[in-house]
């Protein structure tokens, strides 16, 4: 079972991942992105994975090939959806179960097609999936938080080569989202604005970091960047919850993610990155928190994209700082130039 | 000049180093770590480099062979020394100037020989460079915090593979130093104890994490640890400034990270890691902050380990924990066994 861990320091948790358990002689050589013969990804391979949670399939029955999106469950999860949760002291530490659900995202039935060349029609279809996913994970009073990402690239992390994203729903809210509300709601406190639409306006006007705006989203390279090419997707639209996407905004903000990692593939010849979906924790599992009262205010749902061009050293692990050697302004400049 | 930018939603702070400013096209390939035929840290090269501000050196004058430690600015510092401090809004945002110092430690004159590989009597002589260069950066009033660190493997951030530690003095208090401050602090208040030296009797006591234990200091695989091998170096003593260290002390540390380097380079051929010293902030530069007042009962100075032998991901960067695929009991075990 997996087991969440406390640092009595820092507070951070840290899940002990015991059903990806590895031993020590797995370390001491680099593992090689898995290209296996049989992708467990691939159609025709359905049986190698656990039975679907959800698909858009325009035709075949479920677990069988004609499916255009998959969801399923991992089947090395980080945290596993059965059992109790269960807090309890170990001596000075703190520990839990690692309750929580781990699901994979297959966005595409084509074994070597990235996000970027997918249509805008299929980009949409997989956000979709993400909508469903959510809405669903929510009821689960356990959860405080459903996290979707996408790894591309060993460096990134990513294990398998097949496009894939994940979700994983986490019985504690995260710090970097804690972070994110009480930085939101201090702002708007203070300055009965939303940071949010501040930085939308501010970055529209000044222009430098733009690199790509279509009616429902604006894309930009953050002002305080921690790494060369960072990027942020911003919805106009005011919303903490990613849930209530609207169908037309799954195409624009389909658009804007074809275009921006179209760019990124072609102005940096294909980078790792990462991607991740930052939206406002899940409200069930947070009715005795008091982020709610303002939340739809506070705090917008966005994506960050972040391409692994450099290393995290000693300086960033020691202090939470970023070193990034490329000013977000030229980033953008150079990004807006490439050309599709 | 470099420019500090802070994140206004999570107040993160970002160094836009723009003296190692690179090119968009510097991204597209991955830069091979340097062995170039001339390494600016071998004896005979002192010309190459920056003059020195410090050495230990049985023989010869400044700037020439003879020395067994050498510390040198930072030919490319993401911070530089001159200036005044200038804090300033950008619209919504907040800059400061990129005021600091970024230090190098040439540990060794052999260009091949790793940490582990010298002699505990030189290690310490490595420990003695950091105190007089904390000592001495340590009365400039516009630093609040001096960290030093040591990178070793490209993948871990080295550029250079001769042996070296660098010091970097940041004119913000890192928020990973913050965090630990106000966690070791309130645990005192709440519990009347130090939680360095809870964490101390409980590992010493349980056993199952320990890794190594002198006279002096306890290396033990922290209970949460965000890495496989992930390592703390812990000071039996009570002392919130790493340069307060003793004579003896210095030597028992010095044994402690020759046998604790030593036991991953065997045990797990020679993994790239980050090795971080965690010392209080700066006493000049926080005459103000209310930390003083309890900082030499509450917060004790350490080591981190930290073996890059996973890959961060998309989980991590959204939430700020850590998925670990190797119980750190597990670590603990496989590296006690290691003989040297």
């Amino acid at each position: 079972m997996p087991e969440l861990r406390k640092d009595p320091i820092t507070e951070g948790w840290v899940i002990i991942a015991t059903e990806r358990a590895k031993r020590p002689h797995d370390f001491t050589q680099t593992p090689a992105e898995s290209d296996s013969v049989v992708c467990p990804f691939c159609p025709g391979n359905e049986n190698q994975t656990p039975p679907e949670l959800w698909a858009a399939r325009p035709r075949g029955g479920p677990n069988q090939p004609g499916w255009k999106v998959r969801v399923i469950p991992n089947k090395f999860p980080a945290l596993r959806i059965e059992g109790e949760m269960n807090r309890e002291a170990e001596g000075i530490y703190d520990r839990m179960n690692g309750i929580g659900a781990h699901e994979i995202i297959i966005d595409t039935p084509d074994h070597n097609q990235a996000l970027e060349e997918q249509s805008v029609a299929d980009i949409a279809l997989v956000l979709t999936a993400f909508r469903e996913r959510m809405l669903d994970l929510q009821r689960d009073e356990r959860f405080r938080y459903i996290l979707a990402f996408k790894n591309v690239g060993r460096e990134a992390g990513a294990s398998l080569r097949h496009s894939h994203w994940q979700l994983i729903a986490t019985p504690v809210t995260p710090r970097r989202v804690k972070a994110k509300l009480t930085g939101a709601q201090d702002y708007y406190q203070r300055k009965e604005r939303s940071v949010f639409q501040d930085i939308l306006r501010h970055e529209q006007r000044d222009g430098r970091r733009l690199v790509f705006e279509n009616p429902g989203f604006l894309v930009f390279c953050p002002f305080a960047s921690r790494f060369p090419f960072e990027l942020c997707v911003l919805p106009k639209r005011q919303a903490a919850d990613f849930h209530g996407i609207e169908p037309d905004e799954r195409l624009q903000l389909a658009e804007a993610l074809k275009i921006t990692l179209g760019k990124l593939s072609q102005g940096l010849k294909m980078p790792q990155y990462n991607l991740i979906l930052q939206t406002a924790p899940s409200r069930a599992g947070h009715r005795r928190s008091g982020y709610w009262d303002t939340i739809d205010q506070d705090f917008r749902w966005h994506i960050e994209i972040l391409p692994r061009l450099t290393h995290t050293a000693g300086f960033e692990w020691g202090t939470g700082f970023y070193i990034n050697p490329m000013p977000p302004e030229n980033s953008a400049a150079y990004l807006r130039e490439v050309a599709l």
